[in-house]
């Protein structure tokens, strides 16, 4: 099966092999070594000295997590979307009690830095800004670096969700400023969901001293409490702990700037071969995504027909659209382990397809 | 290894194996029918009718999930404490903005249902009995049928931390009246953590309907809403899955009446020999739990001396005391996956260790 959805990603062989150990104490010094190194090495694709926290979770529970440790009730938060993980970003936030200023940018577009700014400038009583690096559902990256760079001057704190980002795409958490960044493993980290991965600056920490919000299982000052013990406050997944710690290892045999490298070159590699279709990309190529690509529907052809066809007859898994792009587009995930190889077959199954649906391809 | 704590617990090997299967897309069909067909067979085991979800995050998390889906803040909760998890339970709760009355007995007995009874007689504002049914931290198992009779004429839901008892300890979730119940992936069903279980009542919904307690991580409505789709409402772990597929195909073959009975007659076994070695138990034999025991330290020995020995020398990997109990016992866990010859390896160590220590063992 070629699996091309935004996550979850394929799983190397080694990585689903590493979960076969048996289980240990995790309290005790196995587990111990294992929190300490694999929180190391997470710090270095972070490029962060920040505190890291890994929850058992998907990436939403570490945006909950975000959300509930920085902001009190009645905070004012300035919520960037470009799509539907933005719009997630904001209900969370509502849903805790956040009094939520959004600024919405067209899905396919990324967020204009300028407008940040002037909201900011417009409104000093703002705690956070809460934006998204990649947003999966429309294939768009945001220029996150001139966010926060605009950002940085302020006293609000910048958090990221980056869960389709870094690992994957360049993310500068320390020299950019990020307060919060929030991933999940089943991404650019190359293991299956269920961990998630959150850092804490100095100020994201001033913030949570004091916010308001009620947490228990997401609390950060358990995290760290339990993590200077070299634990986690409950019982952690250690299943993908060790997942983690085996993914991790491939990752820094290819270098950072290799994994960044790769992903750049078959993002690109593979919209020009979707251009070269006849297709379009719904985002300019600007800001277009290097993990997921979103691809307005020909004409007359649904994507739910489109993806049975690439399922049943080539064994190609590919996403559909969500929320009002629902029946517009179909994405194509090139994040985490893959190769031209994985991309080749995808555009070769289109070039095959499309024809028969009535639509003629250029190449 | 002999895993002897009370969880993580050992994972058959074939658990282990299910887990290297590749991933699938979680919103496709290979997914739809692995989350009926688990949460199908969840529910024989949870001898139930209700709803079952399947979170992404350990037992604590399914805590705070059936607190704040059942709740409004300043509503009154009577949590029922015989140890540490069961102040865990209070925590959450008071972190939420519930009133929590605490009826607290003391470490190593079982709550007395009479009193239960009084507490809701007295305050009919109470909305809610939080209870744990089986005290890790002590080795005593509730007599939750007692308990669940005494709340079931009054208004207010019973809401039942089960994490180290449903599926090893016998739980009739529909005929005893237990609206809410949770359970971790990592106790009686022989699955690495990472997975919390929770079943919800008709009379857990009404609460539901009522219950104001932020949130979106947890909230019980957009499960069943995404269930209904045979969807999570974000990413599931997806690995864990195929663990608790191969688990619960173990567990069927035993048969729901083997896996309990083969619990009892462990729990009884294991207690019998530390008796016969002149140990004593710190729970009544008439509440001692048969997934885990918890055995005071003879005089002079530190918890820590005899564990260290143990794995060192054993390879047998025993619980210390959690805390007001942190130096005083040990406790053994005998729950999932565990044989007769698990238990006659700690009673054999023991023999050889405990005169060493200088406390001559009977037997």
């Amino acid at each position: 099966m070629n699996l091309r959805i935004p996550g979850p990603t394929p799983v190397p062989s080694s990585v689903l092999q590493a979960m076969t150990k048996p289980m240990v104490n995790h309290r005790g010094e196995e587990f111990a070594n294992l929190i300490v190194s694999v929180t190391e090495r997470l710090k270095y694709f972070f490029q962060t000295s920040n505190d890291i926290f890994i929850f058992p979770s998907s990436g939403t529970g570490g945006m909950e997590a975000a959300v509930v440790n920085t902001l009190s009730p009645g905070d004012k938060a300035l919520v960037v979307s470009i799509g539907s993980f933005g719009d997630r970003f904001a209900t969370i936030a509502q849903r805790f009690g956040a009094e939520v200023a959004k600024l919405d940018f067209e899905w396919g577009k990324d967020a204009d830095p300028a407008a940040i700014a002037a909201k900011l400038d417009e409104d000093p009583s703002i705690k956070a800004v809460l934006v998204t690096h990649n947003e999966t559902s429309t294939g768009v990256t945001n220029d996150l670096e001139a966010i926060a760079r605009v950002v940085r001057p302020h006293k609000a704190i910048l958090v990221v969700d980056s869960i389709s980002a870094i690992g994957a795409l360049e993310l500068k958490v320390d020299e950019w400023g990020c307060d919060v960044v929030v991933t999940g493993s089943q991404k650019s980290w190359m293991i299956p969901p269920g961990l998630s991965f959150v850092s804490v600056s100095p100020k994201g920490w001033e913030a949570y001293a004091q916010a308001k919000m009620p947490r228990y299982y997401w609390d950060f000052g358990s995290a760290k409490k339990y993590l200077d013990k070299k634990q986690n406050p409950y019982t952690p997944a250690v299943s993908l702990y060790y997942a983690l710690d085996e993914a991790l290892r491939l990752m820094m045999e290819e270098t950072r700037e290799g994994v960044l490298a790769r992903h750049k070159r078959l993002g690109s590699y593979f919209r020009n071969g979707v251009r070269e279709l006849g297709l379009s990309i719904l985002a300019e190529e600007r800001c277009a995504s290097n993990t997921v690509t979103a691809i307005p529907m020909p004409n007359g052809i649904h994507p739910k027909e489109l993806r049975r066809i690439l399922r049943e007859e080539f064994d190609i898994i590919v996403a559909g659209g969500q929320g009002k792009l629902e029946d517009k587009i179909f994405r194509v995930g090139h994040v985490g382990y893959v190769t031209k190889e994985d991309l080749d077959d995808v555009l070769n199954a289109l070039r095959v397809v499309l024809p028969r649906l009535g639509f003629q391809t250029k190449a």
